[in-house]
């Protein structure tokens, strides 16, 4: 395992240089600039104090997720999705992962009849753009509870823990930390690890690109999806200043 | 743990009964109607000699899956796709695993340049459509791969190994194999495991609707899965008469 | 007229063998496949406890009805409507003849204030299937309605009478009944007769596909339908034990 | 059959004013106004030198026709289909059937490989606008080839006929000719019968609204759309100067 | 500059003739066929007794456009919007114009909770559409309004003032008046100007399709708008016999 | 016109601050963040070696435009346009005036048969999005072109001067230039004018929101407008080193 070069130069276990910038534009409750290395996307957090047809009456609340990437934030231009009139499996797929991920944070009796909305664009991207959204959008959550908070509109905290996203693989052999865009179009296997603060798993998503990948590998890649979600996590309560 | 019943009376580590019933209708190259208890789907392998557009020249095939459930293959009647003018996110995600999951059998260079389309629709569902889709859509596969072999247009056989998938979760704090639908809406976590007859993993995908899962759950959930997988291999082999 | 020989070999005025076949799914109210030779399509009758907007109020109910094809139902492949994001010209047609059809035999006001879809889904092709179609969709509905009555929800029946449907055609200049594929694709005039169990029309539609057709014609047409219906109507009662 | 009075007055063989107003624009090859009492259709031809895709290298041509109704050709407003972002299964029934009824006076090969497009608008309605439309329709079609003609495009005269049409109904009892509004909408059965000037039927279309129609009526049905459509015919000669 | 040869042969500050025909069509509350040269639009202002959702309870009422072009209005046929399925850039740039124009004209508290939609469909196109259509709508708005006050459901006139339209444009050097077609197409500016009968301006919409324009060639352009605008004005009064 | 006090408290002829980054996202071959005070836009310039069908073989290039808004760009969500399926009448009008503006001052033989896309993202929006947009992605596309010159795959520079928008508008009975939200909501009349570096006019749109403005109102805003342009074309030059 230890000869590989990746080709950032980072160990196996490295996470890239994470950073996390609240208050990045001025309307939304949250609004945050995640980095993960070269991906960088804005999450921001909207509240709406009305819930879908079918919340109606019950009393509880609803999170949910919006992604997309601007049109140049890739490498080559892409169709912009709303001009080509629909948005892609790819987009819808993430965007369902972001919305279940951040539920499972929220106590959605406590929130009470209203919706928060995660938007998350990627403005530049380099790999994991859906795992520094969640990781991003949990912060942008943060803050905009913290709105409701302070405008007195919530009896208690419906926020219950934290949750952090990253991407493990295997890369020329190699179990590796938090592709970046290099590693992640060439390597064998790739998988999304949601966790929270307790070390709960809330999503695995692994697909093999290449061969099948044995149980060991996979105990591997657990193992550093936990060392990177601990690390994240701690990088949230930083910027979050707790 | 050991106390829970599962409401069909089963084992936790027991499949539904399993029928892959080939030659279902006479238009498709392959065509299989498969049964995981009451779910019943229908999986169809049409061959077209183009290719799209992005692979052209390059001598490789491509095998791509769609995925529907007819209006009321379910409790209450679903509204139609085509009527709506769309796709769910849903549809389009199970209908990318399967794709992804049939691709990992396949030699795309000995397929040469054609398209495989997997068809894959849902007459009845009481849980685990996807699972069967895969597991039947593998039989259609070998099935219309055989046309060609006989009409000689293939120099060698491109199927590498058996795909099949199973779905296993934690019901009332047991870990089952098999989710049928009275399991599925009410159980804390779900996974679904795609493997090879290698013993290999293709996917796994797996979401905690309720509390996270521990590690030691995954271990276990892994474990029914492989078992499950195994059984479901020699069923497709029983069918395709090998 | 005696000499042409049909591809099937069967007589000019023989209708394919027909077979109904109830409870086929077992979420639908009304479930049944119905095949006339190698056409089969499953038609579901659903319940709903609603009305459209424009009947709300008025103590009426509605019967409307959805068609589809797999999309290997037929030869070659056909997209998946779903996947174009709308349903042809020709989908929309038969549909709309489907509910007006079955809206004929129903006493809208008896029905109450709700809905019932008819689905019929090709499974498999071989000319026909609208008539099939809607020869199947009348015993899901009778199905439904029975459904209702159990339930104590229901004044008095709601179905008058009986409806089926079959088509006709001059097929190498004979006159024939119940065209399959074969002569179907080659026929120079074809004809859809929808009519009730008291020999009362309700559709006629013809087409010309080569030369016009004569008045003679097209009595020798009536004529066929009107015995090919007589003996769907029987198919149906003897399906429905009664 | 004789006391019942319609409400225009009309005898029930008699048909509306018609009128036949060629060259009502100026771009068109054919552009012609069709009045059959106050309903109003703007039929024009217009000459394209492709054919579609399945056409092409075959050496004939196509004729095809698209449907409209301006939004307030009606009593009350209909919402634009183009602001809607489709078309009705009505429209698409209805230009299928132009398209179908005028194909049928064409000799394809004869046209070579180009497209004649009948666009037919609806300025105002007043019942049985797809009927005026057909028979406006081929007035524009003549005076589009007449054009080619006149350019030494075409070898011969692909024009093969006449084609008109008229709908037919029982209103109160007594089978009447080329229903207007008042009739259509009240009345309890509906056809509309397309023949060509040597007394073939191209298109039977007949709908019981009410109660389903007997043998005998439909006989009298047909007896007076053939009177309807000879009158036609000669409206049609007349205005062509033939 | 004076020296250039329109190709009509106008001189450069003389509009086509102007033909403004009510009651057009007879379902509509206003119906105008406007005339400028050979551009011919048919504008109908419909009443609708409802208003869009974010005006409900407010007292006020609404007037909006929708804009078409027949697909055979032009020299060469363009797709019907809709089919294509949805509107061009340029159709909802124009009837978001003639719907902000009109509005100009109306007191909405005046008008009541309703809607007038004013409908503007090419007939035949020879450049400025768009003006014809502001024009004509002002026409087919104030016969609407007067139905409205005949049926005594207005308290007072909600109409304020008049408005017209006109385009300018600098063609081979020269500003001039209302472009048809071939000035159009050839011009280096090109400017829409809509203008209350106070000579205020509503719209001004300026594009520079070749050069930048000087400030000296705007001014010469305003005044020829205004000129124009007010022979258009003189044109709707002797229309509306005021 | 000196006692009204602006929101912002600025000079009616004061811009807000201007802010020009250069760089701001590594991929496209320009790319510009712009601030307009709390207006922030990203607009990147991508090269693709194509250009669309109706240009293929002409030895000409193109420049377009896409503009959208993020969700949370505003003060309240608004609904994503890729969710909704389609974009809306302002952002087709907004790219249209974008595409045009920049094609002004680009030489299309002198660009080659290549595409550049001008994307225009709205992060924040407080007033002026299209006047920022159409400032900042002319910086955006001057990069681009310096790729493309130092790719050596251009003989000659085929931009001709500077391009840039700024608005005006009445606000309060006092013309003023460079209108914030707080303005641009409650002005009487608003215009958008671009201009290039020599001070000819290439687009003007002016509107008239509440009453009709006069043509000395128009004179004053003209002014505005070129002072305005005057110091954003220095801002551009300051940020590209000219």
């Amino acid at each position: 395992m230890s000869e590989t070069t990746r080709p950032s130069g980072r160990q196996p276990d490295q996470l890239r240089s994470v950073e996390i910038q609240r208050h990045f534009t001025k309307h939304a409750e949250g609004s945050v600039l995640v980095a993960f290395g070269d991906t960088r996307v804005l999450c921001t957090a909207s509240i709406e104090d009305r819930v879908p047809a079918w919340l109606r009456g019950k009393g509880e609340g609803w999170v949910t997720a919006e992604y997309g990437m601007l049109p140049r934030s890739t490498g080559s231009r892409m169709a912009r999705e709303a001009a080509r009139g629909k948005q892609s499996g790819r987009t819808q797929e993430i965007q369902r992962l972001i919305g279940r991920s951040l539920r499972a944070c929220v106590n959605r009796q406590a929130l009470g009849e209203r919706v928060i909305t995660l938007d998350c664009d990627v403005l530049q991207a380099d790999g994991g753009t859906r795992t520094a959204a969640i990781t991003g959008a949990y912060v942008a959550l943060v803050d905009a509870v913290q709105v409701l908070m302070k405008r007195e509109k919530l009896k208690r905290n419906p926020i219950v823990g934290a949750v952090a996203a990253v991407s493990v693989g295997i890369y020329q052999g190699t179990p590796v930390l938090d592709l970046d865009y290099a590693e992640d179009s060439s390597c064998d296997t790739d998988m999304n690890v949601v966790m929270n603060d307790g070390g709960g798993f809330i999503e695995v998503q692994g697909t093999a690109e290449g061969h099948a990948f044995r149980r060991d590998e996979m105990d591997a890649l657990l193992g550093l999806a936990e060392k990177g979600v601990g690390e994240l996590v701690a990088a949230q309560r930083a910027a979050l200043g707790q």
